[in-house]
């Protein structure tokens, strides 16, 4: 797979890892029409990139991202890396939000600045969160007399509670790194937080990769089922690994006390 | 809007900010059948009423409210303050917990007291609780050996999680303000609950009414969307704020380093 | 009710408790093809026994359960306690996930060791759960290149969150007791959660079962239901609870100063 033809963001790959980030630090990483559009094309690609099998966001600069910088700029021309959609497209620029909930691979998001506005949708829209001292969470949304979009309001009830995300939303207050994983936005706080999710990343890419992408769809799928619908989606999806190869290289490597070396297959 | 038709509760409407409170404090503010009827009756003049953008319960005494007592009063004469359900109503009284809900303008609770059964169910109907040292909260149904109602099992699980929801209710046990705020029952801890949230309630009243407005009911919906369904939900709306004078108001007031003058319009 | 014919469980019933475990203390109660039939017939039982009216799951040695062992051993003959399903039943073994929530009564697991994969599923399935120093859960299933099964994934992400229910599904990593009660995996840490749960259990049996079918049942239902939706629900069922004589005698003993003499009617 290509990536040479992004022109908002950096993207590496490199033993399986992907790691991107925005490439506007000195604007705390605020995204531009075109940077939208080239995280939902991102997010296609990486998604069926088989050299790809765990995800990694990380930033240069003081700001995660700054959330939409959509006033001064033109939207870009169409191009590859930017297939922007049409103006009556149901979600428009905050399809971002879906960018890396719909990537069946493990992703991680090493937070170190602030996250604001749609810098905190897409920051939450990682399936984990890995913070430094310099975290920074605010909705924002509200000082410019904007609603929540980019899925705010679908993560932030479900990672702290109704009673604390109104708080946050209606008040746009900070949420510093401490309190972010005490209440359940962030999963950790660590000095250096790239080098953490780095790691974190390094085992779940040699991971088996059919295990992750059932965790993250049945994850994403439980809250609209019920008890019954929930167990019998993971039993079907379960009939399926079951036949998978790497369930036997998984029990060989046990046996033979080696390392397993899973495939997806 | 006038209010001065209630009997069982005090409104005092000022600057924006509505405060309210039941009167009832040697009863640690029990609800008789007329309570209930005029809260809900309440809930429909302040959604609508264009004098009032924020809500704020407050309550005299050692009760924020001890619950339902509806055995020795009689249910009160139909008034225009009163007008109280037919006997076949799909939730009678019960209904009260969707008096605060569906007044689309932030509510907060400010709890330095006993909030009981129906009182516990009504104060987590707010969409923020700040409580101070004397708050206790207890489901109690149980012990009346009643299911509970007026909304708890909605709020509560999703509050404090199922294995803690199902404790409290089981044990009808106290939560004190430090564990109600540890647990996710409440937003914050203060000395002083009522000063701390009509503060709050200013800010909020000055605040731009459709970001609120959309934040509650996105929140509201969540709960039955997928992510693809709740960021369409949030960019529908979205597509009507930005529409909105006040959108334009808060970037003027930001280029002019002035305070926004928002209508709602 | 008879219970004697189970030959991987040991249960007693005591005073309208029944307390249960796996008998393989010596394989950490991992649980064969017959353990997960016997628990399922188990959970059919007790809800129906009129002589019990709350559950305790209890353990030996150093695990609660340590998940399937599915590989060496026989299915198992069908017998009056192993009504096997039959292959193309909807969720198989899984099917343990939901005999603990079928039951119309309080259920709480004492764990005071590890809790891995489907054992993890199953302790996540009482309603209520006490540990002990010696908890530890581990969802285990990626290290085995399986995915979650028996209802981990209903459960994990409405107790800890959706961005702390993936970290514990992909990197399989340990959550002892202390952790576990910070994140809401667990109600309660004490050093002896089997005398704990007991008497929890104790208060739990001589309370009113109507009341307490309801808030489990409730509880069940509130993540699928709107707010109007619960409430309806909710006042549904207590029409049905206030006409029972339990209502009445739970006001008989408050004016007799005596305890209230339950029986569910």
């Amino acid at each position: 797979m290509r990536y040479d033809d992004f022109e908002e963001l950096r993207i590496t790959i490199s033993d399986k890892i992907a790691e991107w980030q925005i490439i506007r630090p000195e604007k705390l990483n605020a995204m531009r029409h075109k940077t939208f559009w080239e995280i939902m094309e991102l997010g296609r690609r990486l998604n069926t990139d088989p050299e790809v099998r765990a995800v990694v966001a990380t930033h240069e600069g003081r700001g995660f991202s700054a959330g939409a910088d959509l006033t001064a700029e033109d939207p870009g021309a169409e191009s590859s890396s930017n297939p922007r959609p049409g103006k009556n497209d149901s979600m428009g620029v905050s399809g971002v939000g879906m960018a890396m909930p719909l990537i069946d691979k493990p992703t991680i998001a090493a937070i170190d600045g602030v996250c604001a506005g749609a810098g905190m949708s897409l920051a939450l829209s990682f399936d984990i969160r890995i913070v430094g001292p310099n975290a920074n969470f605010l909705t924002i949304f509200t000082r410019r007399a904007l609603g929540p979009d980019c899925g705010l309001t679908y993560h932030l009830p479900r990672l702290v509670g109704q009673g604390k995300a109104l708080e946050l939303m209606y008040t746009s207050r900070d949420v510093r790194a401490e309190e972010a994983v005490r209440i359940g936005l962030a999963n950790t706080l660590v000095d250096d937080p790239r080098a953490y999710a780095l790691e974190m990343a390094r085992e779940l890419a040699d991971g088996p990769p059919l295990s992750l992408m059932w965790e993250k769809r049945e994850v994403m799928h439980t809250w609209e089922a019920s008890l019954q619908e929930q167990i019998e989606f993971e039993w079907s999806a379960q009939k399926q690994i079951e036949q998978s190869s790497d369930v036997r290289e998984g029990k060989r490597a046990f046996i033979e006390k080696r390392k397993a070396n899973f495939t997806g297959r």
